[in-house]
């Protein structure tokens, strides 16, 4: 194939400084063999192919321009910063991307001076740009500082915040609207409609020029309708500047421009680098631009697995198990056909969420908000206190964004919101900005929520109808990023409401109890095997009730043994283990060991989830180790 | 005075229908019988007079036009519900405004049917609002949904990511935008401005006829000019519809009307209800209307205390030691001048965060960001990134709005963040919505993060210092709503850091320690001498930073007691007992016995703090009961 002739140009670039020695036309021919590069590289490794390979252009445009790191380049959430990583000396690690201690996927400060915002969450470019072009005018710099966001970040709610803030305070700053029409899923709302109207308008140069025309047949007049004449023409503007939306909101617009002709792009970058105040580039791109099966599905190709070239095949293990989304999506259907108040609610994750077959079921139904989490949260509250029955499907990570939301309107006011919280616990790949590993620490404290855990894919059935049948408040099911584990999946007419807050004894035992959340459980079996064949007996306990805890069994384990573990994947500090601790403190049941074993008050980066396990000693070996130590324990008091 | 006459229509009113019998001279009439009833009752109680004087038309005009409770009017974060609540048959309970046990301060949807959403934090109207409407449609029923908004609470980001989703969907809503140009402090904001122009307007009708005539002036053209002609046509919108923002959103925009005026703001709203889709009204209101002193200053009467009708003079307790607030400003404004990093960050607060004076004396360090919570933490951290010292001036109830950005932004990048948490435990009057009881359950389990609470106004200068000069990452001080203890204050010469994680021995003792957090080091105190009678000897130590604990301290204590009782003003669920209780268990310190006090997993309405308190036994009394039945424990494993 033609795109892997050469790299002929690519090995010669080492830093940004290198880019500015070459012509326009070496440019574009860069522009094609990055493309090649990332679409070799990815092929091996994975990673977010479709962003990067719309954003080539844009990127060599910004380093040829612009004088990084003295400039400051922000990319929003950071999954298309690879062409800038490749232009900034990193290209030759990139069969380490998204590996352990390898690449970072996203901005990651301590891999390059030229990296110097990190984000993995959407829509906090502007904010980071306002705050570095205020602290370089309160220092007396002069550097820029330009901001990369996609239009679907730019309907999350901070960047509007930011957008607010920045037109009233106006500093030099250059935002880039890299609209592509997509966030991962396409992209939907207000703004959307509104920039594809500006898309759609191919002949908007034509018709500045009409408009100019007529404009002149309005006559001059003087007296007192002079000023609205003056406002007439004015008005003309929301003709002549299609982004009048921005216009309003303080910035200057320039746009739209194909972001894929690097001459017009240079031209417009420098137009705009020369504007007083914040400036707003609109540039059209297209994800996944010069790789077609990218191009033609650049939603499933926005994270990719390792592919075949050829034919856009993606590599997959034969015959695994469903995921637990996939469990989750295919569930939640059947419970939707038996009760109509069940609503979807996903903020622009219909794919990652599972919920793409419900959607085309029920699309009256179904509501993807656009990156808007605070938003989708109060309304599931507002669908709840009216009767409906939402599933707020979000990620752990996201839902970090709706804390106060799930405090407030839905915990405060004790609304049946259900809760299918995805990616909970480790997420492998994507690393420290996407670890599900907090939500059991920002949950667990709110009053009237119930937390839960299915410790496999069938579980998660029976918890789905728990939580579909349960009345009593806002409930919660966590569950991880993987595959099930292929067991026999119950049939829809025979799942059953798991009793709230009742727990399961899978093992019975003497020495010990292990309290396992979710896919713990399997790390716990396996370890009690291996203590076996030592003499040590450990009963193993199922703690699918996160929130409340099965007190009637903690009593019972307190009367038998003297050591509990707790195993969860998930911050130590508030996470489970501590609500264990916290129960036997407050009911004066001292003189019992609670052991918590999870994520110890750190970051964990990028990896397999393996190897995130391992870091963290959530591994069967660690837990016998730890069990060892503890076993046999201090006489037993009664 | 005129004010104070009669109450004849007033008493008269029970409920909605009673209204709908009134002529629009009586509606005009009993407008300014609740302007007086309002200033006559809140002298008595306190309460949020300005904003509830300016919609007492707009609330008059909503229940006289629409049919409460099917219709579903949602206030915006509802302190300027009580107008709604004397039409909705609970003026007689004024009495008890904001008082224990007594008429909530905010709509409480079990104090009345047409209480039908809850809220107290800002910009949560939309999304209600839209869920409510999207519930309806499902339903097949039809009632009308209309939210209040503030312009304030309008450039909160969630009610942006609403406007988004709702002018997508466009279902029939209506949304009053009561434009009165302040949230608590005037309004700051490219909205904010966009806004004034409208209303500066004043010659809008003239203007209009105007343009429609020079419209005219335009010849009639055919061909290939007709589409730009209708263009330009169209684009005089811009002129004629000051609301085009509002439009862009997908909102048809009527207005602005001036929501003083009964009769104009009746043909306004009737002429909203019929048109289809999502209506936009845009009405003008003074805060503090028809009460001179709340005119004049609305930002002081926002929310008052019991003031002097004739005056307006407050009437304080005389010669209270300053607040833990004006502690916080005057020490910032020390450190300010003699480190020209620090930079202050506040979301729409700064009366409330005591950073009125230091705004003045350093208008160029001063960042008042509106209600934008999100976009402040991460500005403060793109601030840090660039070697600026930001001071995040927040409410710890409403910094739970940026805790994504707390832990991915900040945190998990390192930055030297200040965070200055107010209102940290319990609030008093504003009740659930407002207490400050999850802070530190929600910020302690995040990595990198200090957290310190002062236990008097003097040491709070010193953590003030701590944070400034320390260069290791984000620094939280939380500090309470109340006035300090009148301890003696340092010269700021004199202040010194506080090592970190060092806590402090107050009183030594035997028998138990007591570790206490901020100002619960009076009640421990208090306890601690009455126990001494009975012949218990408390140790007690001020647990001034619950994150990173004081490690070695807790080593001591543990070879020393048997029994720790941990007292803080929040949840008791990951709060700073379950921090003493996990370091415990992670360092396999069994047998030792710790009683953690604290706000166990429930919302505290409103009411005094004293009574608060007592509600979740956080008294001297119940202190001195917890450790008479811990003291004598059982034998020293030693």
């Amino acid at each position: 194939m033609e795109r892997r002739e050469s790299k002929v140009l690519l090995d010669q670039i080492n830093n940004p400084s290198d880019l500015k020695q070459l012509s326009l036309s070496q440019l574009e021919t860069l522009a094609g063999e990055i493309r090649t590069f990332l679409i070799e590289q990815l092929s091996k490794t994975g990673g977010h192919l479709a962003p990067n390979l719309g954003v080539v252009e844009l990127t060599i445009a910004l380093h040829y321009l612009f004088d990084s790191p003295k400039d400051k380049f922000i990319f929003d959430v950071g999954h298309q910063s690879y062409v800038h990583k490749i232009l900034t000396g990193r290209k030759d690690r990139f069969d380490t991307l998204r590996k352990y201690k390898g690449l970072c996927g996203f901005v990651k400060r301590d891999e390059s001076e030229h990296d110097v915002w990190e984000a993995g969450h959407s829509s906090t470019s502007l904010s980071a740009a306002m705050g570095m072009a205020l602290a370089r005018d309160l220092k007396g710099e002069k550097n820029k500082v330009v901001a990369v966001i996609g239009d679907g970040a730019l309907t999350g709610g901070m960047a509007l915040e930011a957008m607010n803030h920045i037109g009233h305070e106006k500093p030099n700053l250059m935002v880039i609207l890299n609209d592509n029409e997509m966030s991962i899923a396409p992209n939907v709302g207000a703004i959307h409609n509104y920039l594809s109207k500006i898309r759609s308008d191919k002949k908007y140069l034509k018709a500045k020029e009409e408009a100019q025309y007529l404009l002149k047949k309005i006559p001059a007049i003087g007296g007192k309708l002079a000023k609205t004449a003056e406002k007439l023409k004015d008005s003309v503007k929301y003709l002549l500047m299609s982004g009048m939306l921005f216009e309003e909101f303080g910035f200057t617009y320039i746009g739209p421009v194909d972001g894929h002709d690097l001459n017009k792009l240079l031209d417009t970058l420098k137009q705009a680098e020369n504007i007083q105040g914040p400036v707003l580039v609109h540039v059209l791109t297209v994800k996944g631009k010069g790789y077609s099966p990218a191009e033609q599905d650049s939603h499933k190709w926005h994270g990719i697995s390792p592919y075949k070239i050829e034919s856009g095949k993606v590599l997959k293990a034969a015959d695994a198990p469903p995921t637990y989304t996939e469990v989750f999506g295919s569930t939640l259907i059947e419970l939707a056909e038996q009760d109509d108040r069940i609503v979807a609610i996903t903020p622009a994750m219909p794919g990652g969420s599972g919920l793409m077959e419900f959607a085309s079921k029920f699309p009256n139904r179904m509501f993807d908000v656009g990156i808007a989490e605070q938003h989708a949260a109060t309304l599931s509250g507002a669908l709840a206190i009216e009767g409906m029955k939402p599933v707020f499907a979000v990620y752990s990570t996201f839902l970090q964004r709706a804390y106060d939301q799930v405090v407030h309107d839905i915990c405060r006011q004790n609304l049946n919101v259900i809760f299918a919280i995805d990616r909970a616990g480790f997420v492998g790949a994507d690393g420290e900005t996407h670890q599900g590993v907090y939500d059991i620490a920002y949950l667990r404290h709110i009053p009237n929520m119930v937390l839960m855990m299915p410790k496999d894919e069938n579980e998660l059935r029976h918890m789905m109808k728990t939580a579909a049948e349960y009345d009593g408040g806002p409930i919660a099911i966590r569950y991880p990023r993987m595959n099930g584990k292929g067991v026999e999946m119950d049939q829809y007419a025979s799942l059953q409401p798991i009793p709230i807050g009742k727990w399961e004894i899978l093992k019975d035992g003497n020495d010990a109890v292990i309290l396992a959340v979710g896919p713990m459980m399997d790390l716990a079996m396996e370890a009690s095997k291996l203590l076996a064949k030592e003499g040590i007996s450990i009963q193993v306990v199922n703690a699918r009730f996160i929130k409340p805890l099965d007190e009637e069994m903690l009593g019972e384990i307190y009367e038998k043994f003297n050591a509990v573990i707790t195993i969860e994947e998930g911050s130590v500090l508030g996470g489970f283990g501590s609500a264990v601790l916290e129960h036997y403190a407050l009911h004066r049941m001292n003189d019992i060991s609670v052991e918590p074993l999870g994520v110890t008050d750190r970051f964990i980066e990028h990896g397999s989830t393996q190897e995130q396990r391992q870091e963290v000693g959530l591994t069967i070996d660690n837990i016998v180790n730890v069990i060892k130590n503890k076993v046999p324990l201090q006489v037993k008091r009664a």
